[in-house]
This record gives structure tokens, C-alpha cells and sequence, in this order.
């Protein structure tokens, strides 16, 4: 194997490589030339031997047990959370770093929260695992952290517009197979959404669902609790008031946020915001009105950045603002974000060699 | 002519009978037992001649001239604000009571804006035209009057899910066709949203678009503006901060809106919200998470109510509340508000007879 010569060599894994997160994992590792020697794509049994072709060469998917981390530098999971819970504990025993695109460690206090654009440092006192965030909680926190370091934050109001692909392969199937068959007049029985695992499921077709992951006791769901939870561990403002309101619609990838913000500081102009989004690592600022310019799912997916536009100053409150955010939910919501999570993990000089 | 002899003739005129809103009025005038004894439908030149059935009959689509109001005691115009400008004052001075359902006389501090369920006594001040509100507006005020009434009310944000029907009949078979030619893999080119007048127009199947009606100089829309302004004069509460963020989606029928909320009084439950609105005119609480039981455009679609639920207290802040509201936007939110307009004007004896 050449491989074993190269000076720096980097073994990554890859859990859960043939779902629709993992599969653009792969793609993003490739497309950003990740310094990688060798890859190993790891899945559940039913989708081992699966062939996948990483710069045109074939990788045999196989099945994820422990013993298949021994050697592995870089682990990015993205298999359920039941899968991580199991699998990652095994994979760092054997000297892997775990980043895990699941819930299952998110608010672990020793398990850093990461989105490389607010808390890259949180990397320096990792134990092992790495959590990626929540994709609407991604998108939303790069946009305001420029905000949060330059004006400071005292308050979020979130409701979003969230693509069906952010629940998975079998989401987008059955949005497109609905659509189709509504539209010849066909019947159907929806069985994926809004939560596979739920006891009732709904048309997503010309529909918009406001139930995103399944309802905690407290009227909130899970996913709206991990915006707000996730939000205040990223921005290390344990205090920050968050609120959201989680919605899917029939839109494939790009989830869209109608973010309510408030400025510690008073007599902030929307122009200065605008401004410092300008020039935000992680931003595209699109944001002119007068030519119908702002960001939309459709323009967004396939990208990597976190797209802002519609950013006006609240006609009361004179420290509160309004903006649209959109971003690819399996790009910086996901794939992007882990694999830029792996690359600040080499940047920082965390990968033992 | 039999009618003549009935002791309360009261002849109505719909114009703009041939668009969306236009045939949803005739639908509720009939389904309603409306007691009218003569209707007379008004429309453009381009689709005067057109027959609709009204109770068994056929009435021919006759083009709106001045002269076609003599002898109207109600007409009900939804045609268009240029149409309204023109006609509603021709309308007015031969004797009619104009129910307006633009946004030409909205904001005249001469025209009463009016939702029965939250200002029917408005109508008591009418000089000829009363206005009907934006569809968005209504509902919005429906579930939020009966909370200011009880607990007082401070501030209002809103995120809306808006359906293409708002935007007509031109919108609707837009999105239909787009979704077919995706789904087909044909090319196509958007033609009507977001806006028909406006420079640029852009893809609405499978996308949320977060424009509805022009930009105005502050960067709000109109829509937006709309519902600010309407909110504050339809419930008297000239100084209650209202921000609005409206968004266009592919769904045919039915608006959602993702409501924030603060009442004046504290330490309010969210129980004490449901209770309230369980009891509260023109609105239906569907609000159950444990059997995943909240409103749904597909849900709203043929129902004159206004469905809210996901009520729950904010987590951090004691006077702040979230809820889901959604109505069917061309009943609920045009045809019959106008129609229930029409009834209140019985009801209060201001049809001059």
C-alpha cells in the first residue's frame, strides 16, 4: 500500500454512508479534497456491500461493528442515535475522535458542541467525541454570532420552513411519490411523516406540518428544545432567552428560518447589521429588496454557505430585528459542518499521529 | 317578478365574480341561506358572459359599470384595488353598502375594517364602504381578540405560511403546472409569483419564497405592512408592537401562522389561553401534542372557522405565548368575512330598506 508511505496519513470512517447526510458526507470529503488516505464506509447490515465511488474509486460499504474503528483517525457518524450511543464509545476506545451528526451527546457537558464559524476552540477540551449540531440550529447560530460578538444578544425568536430531507431518505420519497400521486388523482397512505417512529403520519404534499421530531411534555418538540438548548451551549450564553417554532414543508433540501432577534446594545441600524453579515465567515449576505433579492431553498442547496437576507430593524423595538436565513440542511446543516469539524481538528493539531 | 312581493328583498352584487375569492363569496352566499332575493355577478369585460349556477340557476357575469349598482343594497367587490377605487364610490352614491375585500380603503380612517368576531360595532360608523381586511390579518385577529379582551395584549410577531391561492386563480395554476413539469423534468419559466407586477418572478413548487406584495422603503412588504397596520386598527390598539414576516409557500389553500404573543397581564397559563380559546367565537382549538393534534392547511381547506393550537408559554419570558393559527384564506380570510360582514349589516339594521 502507497498509502502507508505518505508523511501524514489519515484514516476516516464514515457511519451511516449510505444515508442521505452520509452519502453527502462522502461527496463533501471528496469535493473539498479532505486530506484523507484511506476511507472506510460503515452502514447497517441491510445496506452493507453497497458499492459507493469516492474519487473513482470503489468502496465497498461495510457493516459497523467495533472492530472496524482499529486504526481509524476520524470517525463522522450519522447513523441514529442508537447508533452512536453503541458504536462511538467503541470507536474512541480504539483512538478515534467521533464526530456525530445525532442528538445522542449533544448536551453531554463533556462533549464539545461544535460549529467551527462560533466555538472552534470548544475542540481543544474534547474527550473523544465531537457532537455536530442540530441543521436548523447550524444555520441559525452562524448568522448570529457576528451579531452576538459586535452587538450583543438578548433575545431569539425563531420559526422555521424545514425540507422533508432533513428527516431522511424515505421523507424525500415520500414527498415526491404524494406530490405525484395527488396530482394524477391517485390514493395514498402517508407512513413517513412528520416523524417515522410517531404514532400518526400526514400528508407533507402542498401541506405544512408544525411538528418537527416528536412532543416533549412541555408543549415544545424535541427538535424546537434542541434549537433552543443548542443554541445557548454554542454561543456559551446559557441565559440567552430562545425560542422556536419548528414547521416542515413540502420542500426538498434548504431549511428556512424567520429569525426575531434583540441586540444587548440600543440604536443598532439594520444597515450596520447588514454590514457585519456582509463580511461574516460562513454568510452570504443576500439582501437587496428593491431587486427581489434574498435567499430562497432552491438557490441554497448544493452550497455551503448559510444565506441571510431581509434584514430590517422591528418598527417598535428599537434594539430588535428580523432576518431570513436559509442554508442546505445536508450541507452546513450536516455533512459540511462535520467535515469542516474534522479539518479544524487537524488545523488545531487534535489528531493524534 | 315574485321577489317583488317579498316583504325584505335585498338585492346583492358580487364584483370580480370569476376569480378566486369572487367564486368562493357566491359558494358561502349559497351554503349560508343567505336571504337574498337578487344577485347580480360583475366582473372585467374579459369574463362578462361567463354563466355561474347559483342555487340552481344560471346567472350570467354581466361587465361592472357604475349603472349596474342602481337598486344594489350589498355589493361585495373583490376585483382588484383599481376596480374597488373606481366602482366602490359609483357603487356607494346609488345607494349600496360596499363591502370591500382590497386593500384601497383598508387604512381610511372614514372606513370601518371589520371582523365580526372582533368589531362588529364598527359597522355602526360606516359611510358606504366597509373594508374587509387581508386574509392573514383576519385570522391572526380572530384568535388573538378574545386574549386581548381577557388578558390584555402587548406585542404580536408573526411568521406566516401562506398559500398560493392569495395570490388568485393565475397563482394557483402556476404552482400546479411547475410541480407537474419538475416531477415530469420539464424546463418552465415563473411567471406569477411572487408577485404578479413586480420585475422578477421565481420558482414556488418545492420552494418558500419570503415575499408577498412589493417591498416598501422600510423593508417590509406590503403584506407585511398589512398585517401590522390592520392588526392595530381592527382592534383599536393604535400602539401595540406588531411585526410581521410573510412567506409564500406551495400549498393551494389555507394560511398558517406561527404567532408570538405577550399579554399584559403575568403569570397567565397556557392552559388558561386553551380554555379561553376553546369557548371563543369563529375559532376551533386543536391542541393536543400527546395524539399529535394541531391545525393544518389540509385540514383548513372548505372551513369557515379558525383552527389554532401548539399554544404553550415561552420558556423564558412570563407573558409570552406561542401558537399555530391556520384558516382557509379565501373563506375565513375573504369570502366569508365579506358574507359575515353582509349578515352583521342585517343583523344591525343598517341595510336601508
Amino acid at each position: 500500500m502507497d498509502q502507508m508511505t505518505v508523511e501524514k496519513e489519515l484514516h476516516v470512517a464514515v457511519v451511516g454512508a449510505t444515508g442521505a447526510v452520509g452519502m453527502q458526507m462522502i461527496k463533501t470529503l471528496e469535493e473539498t479534497n479532505f486530506p484523507l488516505t484511506k476511507l472506510t464506509l460503515l452502514s447497517s447490515e441491510r445496506s452493507a456491500g453497497k458499492k459507493i465511488t469516492y474519487k473513482g474509486k470503489e468502496v465497498v460499504v461495510e457493516v459497523a461493528t467495533p472492530e472496524k474503528f482499529e486504526g481509524v483517525d476520524i470517525a463522522l457518524f450519522s447513523a441514529g442515535g442508537g447508533v452512536s450511543k453503541e458504536l462511538a464509545p467503541e470507536a474512541v476506545k480504539r483512538g478515534a475522535i467521533v464526530v456525530d451528526n445525532t442528538s445522542a451527546f449533544r448536551m453531554d457537558e463533556n462533549v464539545p458542541l461544535v460549529v467551527p464559524e462560533v466555538n472552534e476552540n470548544d475542540l481543544l477540551h474534547h474527550n473523544g467525541i465531537i457532537a455536530n449540531p442540530n441543521c436548523s440550529t447550524i444555520q441559525m447560530v452562524v448568522a448570529l454570532e457576528p451579531i452576538r460578538k459586535t452587538f450583543g444578544l438578548s433575545k431569539v425568536i425563531v420559526s422555521t420552513y424545514q425540507a422533508v430531507s432533513g428527516s431522511g431518505v424515505a421523507a424525500i420519497s415520500e414527498m415526491k411519490e404524494q406530490t405525484k400521486d395527488i396530482i394524477e388523482g391517485n390514493e395514498f397512505t402517508p407512513q413517513v411523516l412528520p416523524v417515522k417512529g410517531d404514532k400518526k403520519h400526514y400528508q407533507i404534499a402542498f401541506n405544512a406540518i408544525p411538528q418537527i421530531d416528536k412532543f416533549e411534555d412541555n408543549g415544545f418538540t424535541f427538535e424546537e428544545m434542541k434549537m433552543i438548548n443548542e443554541t445557548k451551549k454554542i454561543m456559551h450564553l446559557p441565559e440567552l432567552p430562545v425560542a422556536a417554532t419548528c414547521v416542515r414543508l413540502p420542500v426538498e433540501t434548504g431549511h428556512s428560518e424567520s429569525v426575531y432577534f434583540e441586540t444587548t446594545q440600543n440604536g443598532v441600524s439594520a444597515q450596520e447589521v447588514k454590514d457585519l453579515l456582509a463580511s461574516a465567515p460562513g454568510v452570504v449576505l443576500e439582501d437587496n429588496p428593491a431587486e427581489q433579492v434574498y435567499p430562497m431553498p432552491i438557490h441554497a442547496v448544493g452550497k455551503k454557505d448559510v444565506f441571510v437576507g431581509r434584514i430590517r430593524k422591528d418598527l417598535d423595538q428599537d434594539n430588535g430585528f428580523h432576518m431570513w436565513v436559509v442554508s442546505d440542511n445536508l450541507l452546513k446543516g450536516a455533512a459540511w459542518n462535520s467535515v469542516q469539524i474534522a479539518g479544524s481538528l487537524l488545523k488545531l493539531g487534535l489528531v493524534a499521529k
